[in-house]
């Protein structure tokens, strides 16, 4: 259902486990930007009227985890500031085909995966945290995540022929688990 | 309340009045720009963690306004697409300091001065369209772009004294008359 084409590692869910901190002060950062995006794309494609207001209301749901977030943040004095991020979103980014129409649809199945591997990783912290109050965040989040990857493929599918879409969601799926499996054992969301 | 140094003269309302249309496609532009700019700061000043969540609201509301209009826009058969903005906004803004904290204090007063605006205009619209669609539309959303602006010029006083904030706000507010008496005709909310 998450159309991703390898499982996170333990590895991964070890540093995650041993540093929630920055796991946490990653996560603001991540649903800040995913409001970016999403509000990005509106501002970029005027003339997709199918996905205005979707990516209005996602960008708003982002938002509002954000907020959730740095409430969590506030209440352990996790101070919320600037924070290295990892090269995963800019890597899986660099393969976007820079003509239009298969621009977009790649720009929105990157995001659609992106949003795949946050609900397959916030279902692993879901599991495992013993912190009872994380994991019933993430265990609260997860199915948004899992919405927003279906609509990021629903509005791909509204701009090219779905098989086209689903072919090449497949190989920006095999090219982001490479990325994971070569990426830096950073303490981040998605790396 | 609204600290604005001059009122709209009846030269824009004729000129909205017949040309509402128009009118609408700027609104939804405005609000998709407010939230932006609300977003904007977000990433621009995270050590700002009085402001963070009040301008995450902010860019909530301003998005669901954007719905709003958009579904008018739809209902009656207005296209959204690109439009040749005003060049209040970024007029306004050539006068914010370079230096911070100034730069900061000078970009919330501007913000809360556009929102004055919109609300004065707002006002105008409701009382004086005969569609009481859009009568209502305005009437309905001019306390937020109240409200708004109250925040902006709140979030300056936490970052600067008061006093020196309202000499600001009101010369800042001297200067956004002065850019309307001299702006072009354009059928737009901030002209």
């Amino acid at each position: 259902m998450l159309n991703l084409e390898s499982d996170t590692t333990q590895a991964w869910l070890s540093r995650a486990l041993g540093g929630m901190d920055e796991i946490l002060l990653d996560h603001a950062h991540c649903e800040k930007k995913a409001a970016s995006t999403a509000l990005g794309l509106i501002f970029r494609y005027p003339k997709q009227h199918h996905m205005l207001r979707t990516l209005s209301e996602l960008a708003r749901e982002e938002l509002e985890h954000f907020e959730i977030v740095l409430g969590l943040l506030k209440r352990r004095g996790i101070a919320y500031d600037k924070q290295k991020p990892s090269p995963y979103a800019s890597q899986l980014l660099s393969c976007v085909n820079k003509q239009e129409p298969q621009r977009l649809v790649d720009t929105l199945l990157c995001c659609s995966l992106i949003e795949a591997r946050s609900c397959e990783r916030m279902q692993l912290l879901a599991e495992n945290l013993e912190d009872q109050e994380l994991a019933q965040l993430y265990q609260s989040l997860l199915a948004s995540e899992a919405r927003h990857h279906t609509s990021y493929v629903s509005m791909a599918i509204h701009v090219m022929d779905e098989a086209k879409v689903r072919t090449r969601l497949k190989e920006i799926a095999l090219y982001e688990a490479k990325i994971l499996e070569e990426a830096p054992p950073m303490v981040r969301m998605h790396t």
